[in-house]
């Protein structure tokens, strides 16, 4: 097998890289951090798109486009923004070449020099809050709730395909309210769309919380997150909605005329998903032989292979496959059929387990006689043979079920790699020979985190919004908390 | 009224730019020569990519994402591109801010320059075809039919909203192919599909045709393009689709393994289209009202406005209009029901009349009383009073209506702009009294092309895929000619 993966057990970090690259998900480019989303993998996330634009719409948002570069100056204008946010950008100088005096190749017009640098957006805020001056006069305006799909670029030093990328694909979503308590709202209602996509759609178990001061996002009062478990025992932040305040309002100046006749400044929200989720997907489900798709986002549900030594069998199979894709078509699964007679049936057998297809049918010479075929379910990988009638009721069940198992096995190893410690010792030993999601005291303050966090790269993940509140003594400081939070390693 | 827009008659160009920034289309933004599309625009382009997503794909095709930038030194590898090609691009020479010393704002960190500059793609031929070589080796693994939906910069000195800006939004389509014949049928199969989308859903008919050599595509050997003429007499290029032979594989030493075993350079194509049709969209049917849209690209294709004098009013009609909505939907139409208070019926009417939202229907506490509604179409503005009873297959048919005489008015309009002539002398008063296409004789010589652009302004459009072959002789030069093409001033 020319396309065999390191195991998880041998090299996590090497399984992974193996596994995009080898399923045809990603690559990378010529370009440093820059990475190249294949057809299949760009198939996923098309899915992964078409489900959360749906539920953008359902609760009231629409699209837009803004952008994709955001004058330098903008960046000084919200303090904590230009503060705490990455200044790993990439900048635009120049807008022209020419070519070489000397003949090789083109270079830099040095006259075609910008008077004010561009930089490749990171994130919107600033770009956006600035057009929103213009489109609110009146809490008759309001609310504005904008999302975009864009791509966005940070010019990250250590990059992995999918995790952490120079440019990489977002939604970002941009709203603007007349009251403090419709943006906390709307805040909450997007972090749990999130956590609703994640959950149903991706199979991933997600905890819901607030980031600690430490890790909010540079100009938010409030940051929510979303948090998944991978099965290397670190977490992944997968998703978070930002209450932003009054800060890029005040910051360009946006106020509006308000119901009883005042001025105010508006408050905004933002929230962003990205590529990025494509790496939990891969990481949460998959095993040694490769992708484990849940079939709400596969690309194609169920793959049909047949086997046979000579073309006049084929031509039987042929058939038969094509009443059994009109089935399944009939009931909206997708299907595809590989009957190339290029490829043998074992390799194609290891193709789509490779790829995470999520039910497989083989259909010989054999089946046809008997009317049978043979499924294999891609998630535990068993195998039964089925009566070709009411195959399409059978396989419709069995995807359901492995939706829901793929979700039942992450949330069962979740809950096996959560634990309750009371002690920095306790933490510590946890943190180094099991790790997964720790629940310990904190006592709020932000540096017995950054403390914890230098002494073991460990980082709260969130103080989550579910979970019984409870009395107890900060594992670092001993001084009082009410309610345990959620540390991890993290990618 | 707020919103009125300058007349067409008055200044064309004006109305253009009042009616996209007044419909909410779109608008300029703080950088320069970079548009905001706005929700309202942004969703009619959303619904243009829904719709072309889905021929590309009918045709076998597959999307994919490659990155935002492009080594500079990618740019010279093909000879033809980079001479052909604008050199106003976006460079990004640094990847760091940093605090200015001077504790004023931000700076970009002299030490963090790139040891290569990088080019915002402007098209993404080399990027894709450096991508290709690692993708091709054998002639199974053609062809490769890959699309992509992403952003690309052209630095342009004079940009119009949609028509021309720095940023657009495109889709490029760029496919890889064992032979000659199969990459010019895939060039001539992708203009087709343009040609199909410009004509059946924007309702703009189109004359398709190949460029001459002028205008070609810089580094291919055949560009197509589909050529659409607005209510300015002026010609809009609105699709292209390129052979473009095996130039980017050679740049780029891309080969493969033929099936009779030897080894060849890989056949290449690529072709698109950008938000530059919703220009072609806005200025082909759009009148001194406002925008004029096909049903089948608007955003919602009817919209009911109530007209009352007293709430108690209201609630009947909120009533029947929920009735109405129902039916309409279960057909697939899609609605909006204005009930907002704080505006006018006049101000709604002039607004959703300025929208191009192709039917209103308006209902009053007379029209409850008679089982009727009074229903107006945006297109000829005629109103009628119809029967509540079977009103959704009335708006269906009349949907319908609409959708084919935009275009039959589009259609008849470009018959009486389109103007043959026999000498140079009636080319030139044509040009200047009537405009639009000039169907005249030419020699096939780029001289020749060029003194007839440097004298008139007027460029070959086309050389028209149909049309009767006819002898006779060159305009300007008097030499033969087999084929009349198609001269115009252009966007």
């Amino acid at each position: 097998m020319a396309k065999e993966l390191t195991s998880r057990s041998e090299n996590y970090s090497q399984w992974y890289n193996d596994l995009v690259v080898k399923a045809d998900l990603a690559d990378n480019s010529a370009v440093r951090g820059c990475m190249v989303i294949k057809p299949y993998g760009y198939a996923i996330w098309e899915k992964m798109q078409a489900e959360l634009d749906r539920m953008f719409k359902e609760t009231g948002h629409v699209n837009a486009y803004f952008p994709l570069f955001i004058p330098k100056s903008f960046f000084s204008k919200e303090a904590a923004h230009v503060e705490g946010f990455a200044k790993e950008c990439a900048v635009v100088t120049h807008y022209r070449l020419k070519n070489d005096p000397d003949g090789k190749g083109i270079i830099v017009d040095p006259e075609a020099k910008l008077e004010e640098e561009l930089i490749v957006r990171p994130t919107s805020e600033t770009i956006i809050w600035n057009t929103y001056k213009n489109w609110i006069q009146s809490y008759r305006d309001l609310p504005i709730l904008c999302n975009q799909w864009a791509n966005v670029v940070r010019w990250e030093m250590r990059t992995r395909l999918f995790l952490r990328t120079t440019e990489f694909l977002w939604q970002e979503g941009h709203t603007a309210h007349a009251t403090r308590q419709e943006a906390l709202e709307e805040t909450e209602k997007m972090i749990n769309v999130y956590a609703d996509f994640a959950e149903n759609f991706m199979a991933v178990p997600v905890i819901k919380g607030a980031k600690s001061e430490n890790e909010r996002f540079a100009g938010a009062l409030e940051t929510y997150t979303i948090e998944a478990l991978m099965q290397d025992g670190k977490a992944l932040q997968s998703g978070t909605s930002h209450f932003l305040g009054q800060n890029f309002a005040k910051a360009f100046d946006v106020r509006f005329a308000t119901r009883d006749g005042k001025e105010d400044y508006v408050w905004a929200t933002s929230w962003g998903v990205s590529t990025r989720l494509m790496g939990a997907l891969i990481m949460a489900h998959s095993d040694d032989n490769g992708l484990v798709l849940p079939p709400k986002l596969a690309p194609f549900q169920v793959v049909i292979v047949p086997i046979y030594r000579e073309n006049g069998q084929l031509a039987a199979i042929d058939q038969k496959a094509k009443e059994i894709i009109t089935q399944l078509k009939a009931r909206g699964i997708s299907v595809k059929y590989d009957n190339q007679d290029t490829k043998k049936p074992g390799w194609k057998f290891a193709e789509y387990e490779l790829k995470g297809v999520p039910v497989r049918i083989a259909i010989g010479p054999r089946d046809l006689e008997n009317g049978t075929a043979e499924i294999a379910r891609r998630d535990t990988l068993e195998k039964a043979v089925v009566s070709l009638e009411n195959m399409d009721q059978y396989v419709a069940d069995l995807l359901d079920d492995i939706q829901q198992n793929i979700y039942k096995k992450a949330f069962d190893f979740r809950t096996a790699n959560t634990t309750k410690v009371e002690s920095y010792d306790e933490f510590k030993e946890v943190l180094q020979t099991k790790g997964g999601f720790i629940l310990a005291h904190w006592d709020g303050t932000a540096e017995t985190e950054q403390k914890i966090k230098d002494e073991t790269k460990a980082t709260i993940r969130c103080i989550p919004f579910e979970g019984e509140k409870e009395e107890g003594k900060c594992i670092y400081s001993g001084n009082p908390s009410t309610q345990r939070v959620i540390f991890a390693l993290a990618y």
